[in-house]
């Protein structure tokens, strides 16, 4: 008997594996479901931990991001998701495999990409290990961080009338992503077609001035550090929070589903940059699609209590994008012509 | 400029790339170079955290491991790392990859075989993640474990004079390896000279009877958590510990160089499992270089102060092998006839 994985997919196939788990030691205070586990081990702070796995080929692509880059942002991904808790990272161990294709340097300089994330966010790499891989390159970070006691923001704590918040824009580094793409097909188109070694010497290297911001987004994201700390200074206690990795549609429904509540977001209030709008209008992709679920955007996405609502309007780079409803109305996206549009947890379902 | 990982090898590359690391968080009490972290969160408790990443066809082979034991194995492993501190795992988080060839059932399998050496151990899976990767399966497993504050014990603490311990017997997973290796060779064979349907009918499964220790050794390590808890009731405390997962030729040398000593240990002394000798004379391997060298026993190597001769005698499956000596003396094996050799850091150097 042999089920593919396709038919549950990637959050199905971790739900159906992790449903019969019991937690049983007290130092356990939450498991698999979230953006961290929680341990209890302290008197005065609790402990978060996640991993991630990262393949090459699956997640990234050396093509064009430069191992520099990549040791940054394997970093921030995993700060991100402890910034999603509303705690502060600490430390990182990193685990790399490569094949014999990677040489000293390129390791160099995928660790000195980890030491800048890591010394912007003051965190300590605690542990590291390499070992070799048949084929391509594989991260595993592991992230340690701390919260005070009793105070991880969970997914599960969005009640109804709570307002939908979402820091920076949405969508620009999906279309850095698109762009990326669209040039290593040109890139290497030319390299194909090209005869002679004056055709060769021809081939031009993309041009990607007034897109640097869309660039920047796909290579090198930044996790919210400041507005995890801007919250606190405001006084403002989100009711659910968690990074946007997989598109701001599966997310909200994560918050959804466990928070047993509905939604209506507005899409004439999803932030968006004006690259962001100007490639899709290039590529005759549709904007609200790509601000939606698009992924990789890393930015905070979050609810609030009404009662928070001016202190919210005040705070620079948040936006409010709708509010939390009953259950049985459902998750919905109102369009700027007010038609409802049901969400989709699209997720970016890399094992189809 | 590309310097070949190999000039360095395994052991070489982590040392250059984490030499320059410094550790600024007053959480972080130790980093890379043991065989876990230290992290001090609590007033009672230190934490302990450690990593692996297992890449198919580098450290396992999926022809002969079944996936319930590759769960159970790659749990144990990571269960090891702490006990290595004279800690208790608490938790773990599961990373996985895996190619469109994996099935649901494939990974249920795997999951079982997780929570069957976390039940053993006590021990809860507080964070699971899967996602695809081109070829392969990989799985990174994190471990978190406590143990009184300030009372881990490192790889650095070894004195003059004290003795060198071993737990279990040494080089029975390396020869169970051996034993698989061969077995699917001819299996192989039979299947590519097989022409008939009859012939293929006749291929015969390989008979292990006799060999099922160095099986289980190589297929289902035991991590010693019960070491760790018969050390604490002796009431000795080991001043130097780390497993033996690269063989302990190259773990004592670990030792000696962090410790700034040098040793003697006795081949005579060696524990050695019959199953272990019958096969290295069929096979016409050296029984000292497999249990010197083998690696994967995931036995506890400690060192404990002289003093505690008589307790260490006392105890069950632990031998005393050797004592540690001044650091110009060196690191040396005396064999049975009385000759010295010198102990050389093989490792399993994956990376050449």
């Amino acid at each position: 008997m042999a089920t593919e994985i396709s038919t549950l997919g990637e959050f199905g196939l971790i739900k159906h594996l992790t449903k019969h788990i019991e937690l049983k030691n007290p130092e356990t205070k939450y498991g698999v479901g979230d953006d961290c586990a929680v341990l209890n081990y302290g008197d005065d702070k609790d402990i978060l931990v996640s991993t991630d796995l990262l393949m090459e080929g699956v997640h990234f692509d050396l093509t064009y991001l430069p191992m520099k880059h990549l040791g940054y942002k394997a970093a921030m991904v995993n700060f991100s998701d402890i910034y999603a808790m509303g705690g502060m990272p600490k430390q990182i161990t990193v685990s790399v495999a490569l094949s014999k294709r990677f040489s000293v340097e390129d390791m160099e300089e995928f660790y000195a990409g980890l030491q800048l994330a890591c010394d912007a966010h003051g965190v300590d790499i605690a542990g590291g290990d390499t070992t070799s891989s048949r084929t391509g390159f594989a991260i595993s970070i592991t992230v340690v961080g701390e919260v005070e006691k009793g105070k991880a923001i969970y997914r599960n704590g969005a009640k109804e009338t709570d307002l939908i918040c979402v820091s920076g824009d949405l969508g620009a580094a999906y279309m850095g992503f698109q762009l990326l793409e669209r040039e290593k097909e040109v890139y290497y188109k030319q390299i194909e077609t090209a005869k002679t070694d004056a055709e060769r010497m021809a081939i031009s290297q993309p041009d990607f001035s007034g897109r640097e911001y869309l660039l920047e987004r796909q290579m090198k994201p930044e996790a919210r550090r400041d507005i995890v700390l801007r919250l606190r200074e405001a006084g403002i206690r989100p009711t659910a929070m968690m990074d946007i990795s997989d598109g701001l549609s599966s997310e909200l429904l994560h918050i959804c589903t466990q928070s047993k509540c509905g939604c209506r977001i507005y899409e004439e209030r999803i932030p968006i940059d004006y690259q962001t709008a100007v490639m899709c209008e290039e590529m005759n992709m549709n904007l609200t699609t790509a601000a939606m679920n698009g992924g990789e955007d890393y930015e905070l996405l979050f609810t609030v209590p009404i009662a928070d609502h001016d202190k919210i309007e005040q705070m620079e780079d948040v936006k409010l994008i709708g509010h939390i409803t009953k259950q049985d109305l459902g998750c919905a996206l109102i369009t700027r012509d007010g038609a409802e549009f049901e969400l989709k947890a699209q997720g970016w379902n890399a094992l189809k």
